[in-house]
C-alpha cells in the first residue's frame, strides 16, 4: 500500500536541495506519495520548525512518514533519528526539532498547558528519557545500508534521512532499520503563568499574516476570557472572525491557540513584535 | 478514477496551513493527486486570486477540482460555495474570487470585451443571478457531515473546503453535497474603453518578470494595433518575443492578452506602474 | 509504467505559469509524477539554472524527463530540443541551459577540473559538435503534433515544453517527436587555475543559506588543501561540519566541490561577495 512521506527543510525552494532528497526517495520507492509542509523554515531555525510541523502532522493519513531537516549541526555528533508515536513515525535530527511533537505523547509536568519545564535559557537542549510503557519508540539511525552509498558531510536530508523514510515506507520495520534507545533531546516550551486572574502568554510563532500565535490553549483555561493586553493594546473579550471586532483582535485560531490578528493586515508589523512577546490575558473564572 | 485536485491560496509557503489542507484530502481520497495552483496570492488580495485562477484552471484534465481559498471573511456570514462550470469544479469562498472564472459563462454584457458591467468602486461586490439554463451550478455548502469534524473561526481551507473537494473527488454528487442557489457574488472586471481609434485599456495583473498585463484581448479588436501609449511611452507596433523591440515592448502574451514588457527586465519597475494603470492604444480599423 | 516529470524554470510561484505546464502534463499523460526542482531561478538566469539542475538530476530514478525552462529567447529563433544523455532526458531550449549536464558527456578539454574551455565573456554561446559515438542523443522540436493546439509566442513552457515531456513520458520515441540533430549551444564554465601550490577556484553558485560554491572539484586535486584564501580571510584546512571550524569556513560540499561557508550564518552576507568571486587555495602536492 502507498505511503505518503511528507518533507519540512530549511533548505528554501531556489536550489536543488528538496529535489535531490525527492529523487532519493522515489528511487528507493517509486509508489511513494511526496507532499510539502514547508522548506521555508528560517535558516537553522529549529524551534520554528518543532512548531510548525507539530501544527500539521497529525492532519495526514494514519501511518505517514514526517521527514524534517532542519540541521545545522549536520555533520557533528548529533545523532539521526526515526521516531514514531501513534500512527506517525519521523525522520528526523536528533537536535530539539520534534520537541512540540513528542511533548504530546509524554507525561504532563507542571500546570496543564503544555508537557516541557521551561528553564533559563530557552535554546538549551534537555536529554529526555521515555518513562516506561511510552507509546513512543525511538531508534538512532547508524546502519548504512539504508543511506545512500556515499553519505557527505552537508546533507544528511539527502544521504540519510530521504533513503530512510523510503526504506520505512517500502516496509522494513523500524526495529530493522535503527538501533532502538530510550532518549531524545528536546527544548523547553514556555509555559503560560498564572497569578489569580492574569495569565501570561507568550509569543511562539508569527505566520504569514503576521498573526501572532501564543502558547495559550483557552479550552485548559477554567474561565472566561474578558480581556488581552499586548504592548500596551487592551482588547476586549474574543472575536469570531478577523473582520469581527477592532483592528487588532483577538481569537481562537486554528491550532486551538489564543492568537493576536489585526483586521485585513499584520499583526506582528502594526505591534513590532516578534516570538517571545508577552501577552496579558484576564480570565473570569467560573 | 483518479481525480485532481489543485489549490490556490494566500497561505504562503511558510507555515504548515497548505500542507494540513492536503494531509485533509488525503485521508479522504487517498487516490488524489494534489497539484498547487500557487499559494503566493499577497494576502487577502481576492482579485489577484481570481485572475491567476482563471488563466490556469483550464489547462487541468476534465473533471479536476480547483480549491480557491482567499478567505479574508472566514468566519463571518459570507457563504461557502461549490461552483460546476462544463468540465471543472471550484470549492470556494463567495467573495469573488471566482469572478474571472464565471464571467466566462455568463451572458456578455456590454462591450464585447468582459462580461460583467463596470462600476465605481471595483472591489464591490454585486449579487449575480444565473440566467436561465445557465452552464453554472452552484452550491452553497451547509452540510457538516463533508466537514471536518471540529471547524475551526479562521482556517475553513483545512476545516470545510479540502475535505468538500476530496468528498467530490471521490465521486460524491455536488447536489448531496450542498444546498443548490441560483447566485454568486462577483466583482466588477474593468472593460476597455473604446472611443474611435482610440482604446483605454487597463493593466490588471503584474507577474513575477514585472510583465504588465492589461485587459485587453486583442482578438476581439476589429483592427490591428498601431501604438501602445503607457505613461509617457508610446510603443510601435506589437513585439513576436521578449527579446524583438526596443528595451519597452508590447507583445500578445501567453493568456492572449496584451502585455506591456521590458527586455530583460521588469516593465512593472521601469514604468513604477501597478495593476490599474492605463495604457492607450491605437488601433488602425479594418 | 508510470514516470517522472521534474521542472525547473523561472517562473516563481505567484502566477498560474506553472500551474498550467503541470495541468498540461497531467490531460496528456495522467500517470505521470510531477516533481519541482525550483522555480525560483532569478529571471533569466540561465547559468544559475545550468548549475541547479546538474546538481539535481541524477538523484531521480532512471527514465526521468526533466523540464528546464529559463528561456529568455522565448519566441526569437532559438531552438528547443529534447536531449537524452545516459538515463535521462531533457527538454529546453537551446540556450545554454544544459551546459553542465551536457558537459559531462563530452570529452574533457583542458584541465582536468570541468569539460568546456573558457573564454573572454562568460556568457557566450559556443556551438558544440557532439563528437562521434557520444552517449548523448539531440532532438530539435518541430513536430507540431506534440505541442498545445495554440503555441503562444511568450510561453513554450506550457505550449512545447510540457506537452513533449508528456509525449516522451507516455512512451512516444525521441525520434519520433523530434528531428536529430547534432549540436548543442554551450556556455564556457570557469575552470580552475592551477599554478604551482596554488589553485584559483571561482565561485559559481550561492545557495539559500549563502554558502559560496566554486568550481573546485577536491577528488581531482593531487594533494590536500591547506589554506583557502578569500576576500583577505585565510581559512586554514578543511571542516568536516558546518559547526566545526571558526565563523568562516571550507568544506566539501554535498555535490563535492569547496564550499566558503558561515557558522550559523551566511558566508556571501558576511564577506558581501557573489557569483564570480575568486577563492585562492593552497594545495600540499603529494
Amino acid at each position: 500500500m502507498s505511503k505518503i512521506i511528507t518533507m519540512l527543510t530549511d533548505f528554501g525552494e531556489s536550489d536543488g536541495y528538496v529535489a535531490s532528497m525527492k529523487g532519493v526517495v522515489l528511487v528507493i520507492d517509486p509508489s511513494a506519495t511526496l507532499v510539502d509542509i514547508t522548506h521555508q523554515i528560517r535558516p537553522q531555525d529549529v524551534m520554528a520548525a518543532a512548531f510548525v510541523i507539530d501544527t500539521a502532522y497529525s492532519y495526514f493519513p494514519k501511518g505517514t512518514i514526517h521527514v524534517v531537516v532542519v540541521d545545522p549541526g549536520v555533520g557533528s555528533n548529533r545523532s539521526a533519528l526515526l521516531v514514531c508515536v501513534p500512527d506517525y513515525c519521523f525522520v528526523a535530527p536528533d537536535n530539539g526539532v520534534l520537541t512540540n511533537v513528542v511533548s504530546r505523547w509524554l507525561p504532563t509536568v507542571g500546570p496543564p498547558f503544555l508537557s516541557v519545564v521551561e528553564t533559563e535559557d530557552k535554546r538549551s537542549l534537555h536529554r529526555v528519557e521515555l518513562p516506561h510503557g511510552s507509546p513512543i519508540s525511538i531508534y538512532r539511525l547508524t546502519d548504512e545500508r539504508y543511506f545512500l552509498r556515499a553519505v557527505s558531510q552537508t546533507f544528511h536530508g539527502r544521504d540519510i534521512f530521504a533513503p530512510v523514510a523510503a526504506h520505512v515506507s517500502r516496509g522494513i520495520p523500524p526495529e530493522d532499520i535503527g538501533e532502538r534507545i530510550n532518549h531524545i533531546h528536546l527544548f523547553s516550551l514556555p509555559v503560560p503563568q498564572s497569578n489569580g486572574d492574569l495569565i501570561t502568554a507568550e509569543v511562539i510563532h508569527i505566520d504569514r499574516f503576521g498573526n501572532m500565535i501564543t502558547n495559550l490553549l483557552p479550552p485548559e483555561i477554567a474561565g472566561e476570557i474578558t480581556t488581552v493586553a499586548v504592548a500596551g493594546h487592551v482588547i476586549s473579550g474574543l472575536s469570531k472572525s478577523y473582520l469581527d471586532g477592532g483592528d487588532l483582535l483577538a481569537i481562537i485560531g486554528s491550532s486551538g491557540r489564543l492568537e493576536i490578528a489585526a483586521r485585513n493586515g499584520s499583526a506582528a508589523a502594526v505591534l513590532g513584535l516578534g516570538v517571545g512577546a508577552k501577552v496579558e490575558v484576564r480570565v473570569q473564572r467560573k
